[in-house]
């Protein structure tokens, strides 16, 4: 039994990164209270998420959502064992960042030119000056960073990118000093086969080690892609509970890929992500409660399994 | 480039067989016209989809929405080269389907007891036995017989179903003659962990050329599944064009695999279907204006690519 590619996959340690408290929020219409957002946190750690986004110190004028980032922090439980990592834009929002006492930030950077122009008003070149800085400080401040690179697998402006401005694009945040780069389907275009693709240049110049997948669901095809990452030995997927993100108003449009959704089929294949499927079923289905819409989870809206 | 498992698949055939005008259709609330249906089996067939499955000659007292399967098989314009099928659950279907000019039909068995008894109420070697019938006949016809192999992967009833159950009932369908046997996820329940191992343990007894397998996309693992399959060598796979089918009402309750989203991956992977995406949109399309829901094709649901 199990000889086959998926076969080896058997007993493997794979690593999520639930992005749900911030990827997922930042474009709900229902203003969370910040009682709800922690208590959605401090489910997600009780359910062994390894790594959890909490929030983002970014400007309440762009993110409302986002405006009580220092309380959440510092109101969560911290579990033993969890990392607990924060978005910042930029210097100002990292030094807000480390004086609410987080050890471990995210910055985003686009692939896509026009993409990082529309969405930050800043070109990509630009973006890395600042993250080169931010990344400077955090060292000196004992805090890790993870980086994002946004749009690889296509923009919203410019279509497909490049794979060649992608492998530069990664390099050149790993070079700040970011500890692994977060591959991101920002819109939700990618599929298998591009996924095997880039993920083989990629490792022409980057350890597997240091790339992780961060998915979204638009055209159904997030656990496909988890599937090509896994074949070629990505070990590190990001995931929302529920499936929250993406614009939940727009018709079709999905959110991340759902981690419900990822640990049924990580179970199945016999992996070991840790993650506790009842506890996670626990958080999903409390922040359903606190939101106007369905979750976009196909796993979560089924119905339950039997035997 | 494209070394890895997925590389391999680049340029290597891939049989879709379409199932909305049937398994898409049965479940619908809204009676479409004849000349609706033949119209959409027209387009699908002019998508250059090489296997459709048009109708089912079974009580119209059971499934109303089929009562016009004669005239449906009867109006169609058949493209050369394209297959023609329609479900048939005893020998008295066979003969209406026979008397409308059918050189194809299709014949579904239960893995699971309690699901035979409760959907035909009918043990399963009973319907065997009825099948058995039905292909001696249709041998005798010039007709090929495709098998189904329903709640294959979990029952609704019973959970989940043994694996040596799946494979003595898919060797006795074959022995009764049908030409293939679409290893079906009824209830869209299957993993691709699930799947590799099923199709690992078929393989010791059946030709992987005969086995296809019929996903339904309920918890979202379809194209997850496809490419377990797909890694197991399996290269026939059933979809329904915007994904149609299953319980349209059921809150979280998803059709089958949806023929868009399945294109989409494939012709990523570098397979070839033969499906010409742009014409299988539009008749998805034209099916989405007859009925009272969205369709849940996740990809004919999403923003169109650019680039």
């Amino acid at each position: 039994m199990d000889s086959g590619a998926l076969g080896r996959l058997r007993g493997q340690a794979v690593t999520l990164v639930e992005v749900a408290p911030r990827d997922g929020l930042q474009n709900e219409a229902v203003q969370l209270s910040t009682a709800d957002k922690v208590a959605f946190v401090d489910l997600l750690s009780a359910a062994h998420l390894p790594a959890i986004e909490v929030t983002a110190f970014v400007s309440a004028a762009w993110v409302p959502q986002m405006a009580d980032a220092a309380d959440v922090v510092r109101q969560i439980t911290r579990r033993p064992g969890t990392r607990y990592t924060a978005l910042v834009p930029n210097l100002k929002g990292f030094e807000r960042a480390l004086a609410a006492g987080v050890t471990e930030v995210a910055v985003v950077l686009a692939a896509s030119e026009t993409f990082s122009r529309r969405n930050i008003n800043q070109s990509i070149d630009a973006s890395l000056a600042v993250y080169r800085e931010v990344c400077d400080r955090a060292r000196a401040a004992d805090v890790r960073v993870r980086g994002y690179l946004s749009t690889a697998f296509g923009c919203p402006y410019e279509g497909p990118v490049a794979v060649d401005a992608v492998v530069a694009r990664t390099m050149q945040l790993l070079d700040c000093g970011v500890f692994e780069v977060a591959i991101s389907d920002t819109i939700g275009v990618a599929h298998p086969g591009q996924v095997a693709r880039l993920l083989e240049s990629l490792q022409a110049s980057v350890a597997i080690e240091r790339i992780a997948l961060h998915l979204h669901d638009t055209r159904g095809t997030a656990l496909a892609n988890v599937m090509a990452g896994l074949l070629a030995g990505v070990r590190t997927f990001d995931a929302a509970a529920g499936g929250l993100g993406g614009c939940p108003y727009a018709p079709g449009a999905a959110g991340n890929l759902a981690t419900d959704d990822l640990v049924f089929m990580l179970d199945g294949l016999g992996m070991d992500s840790g993650v506790v499927p009842a506890r996670l079923h626990e958080a999903s289905a409390f922040i359903a409660t606190r939101l106007d819409h369905p979750l976009p989870s196909r796993y979560a809206r089924a119905p339950r399994l039997i035997g």
